[in-house]
């Protein structure tokens, strides 16, 4: 857990919001790309060392249509960068957390990515990521 | 807007809570600091050039007593460091931003804090905080 890789906040439209992260950043997105497999759409902006990822359901079945639906746009998950996913994965299944992708998934922006279940983490949804090397 | 200064998260109790966050980090919360005006109790995590916040509520008027009544434990804002509080205030008022705290005011961990509404920010609680100089 070596910092705050970013923050993913639910949007219902990316293009709005876009505009919005915009105007509060005073520097437009750096990059978007569709996570095809999660059923997203994502933008990404650069805050210092963190990032902030948008992100729009591209289906009814994507978990951020059902969060939307739930809860209403705002705050989704909080990523944490680490050196090794696998090594956290091991230690923090030790610890008594519940990983919900016990052999991490490719993620968005060239990331291996493993989530731990909310239930074990005082409702927030916990995102492991390492960067893939090229 | 030049990071993540920290992220603050609602839970009922902060003594459980320093425990599992303790878990997750490896490290246990380096301050905690109860904010009276605010009615909370907090304590601060460090990870890397981030923190992490605990809010407890000390009453049932506490702004965390009210959220975790009706979305339940989780994350309640995201604060970005800032150079110049008051600029950022003019700049993001101007940019047609809600700013709940014309005049910042004292927060916890020896800032000076504003909040941007949630309703013009998609939902996410914005906090705006500059270190006050020794």
């Amino acid at each position: 857990m070596r910092k705050i890789e970013h923050i993913g906040i639910a949007v219902k439209n990316l293009k709005e919001s876009n505009l919005l992260f915009e105007k509060l950043f005073g520097a437009p997105a750096y990059k978007e790309e569709e996570v095809a497999s999660e059923g997203v759409k994502t933008s990404f902006f650069m805050n210092g060392p963190n990032k902030i990822e948008l992100l729009e359901a591209t289906n009814d079945d994507s978990p951020i249509a059902k969060f939307i639906e739930k809860k209403g746009e705002g705050i989704h998950h909080i990523a944490f960068d680490v050196e090794n996913i696998y090594f956290e994965i091991e230690r923090l299944k030790a610890e008594g957390f519940v990983v919900l992708n016990e052999i991490p998934k490719k993620g968005a922006d060239n990331k291996l990515v493993a989530f731990l279940h909310p239930k074990t983490t005082n409702g927030v949804l916990i995102e492991l990521c390492q960067e893939i090397a090229e």
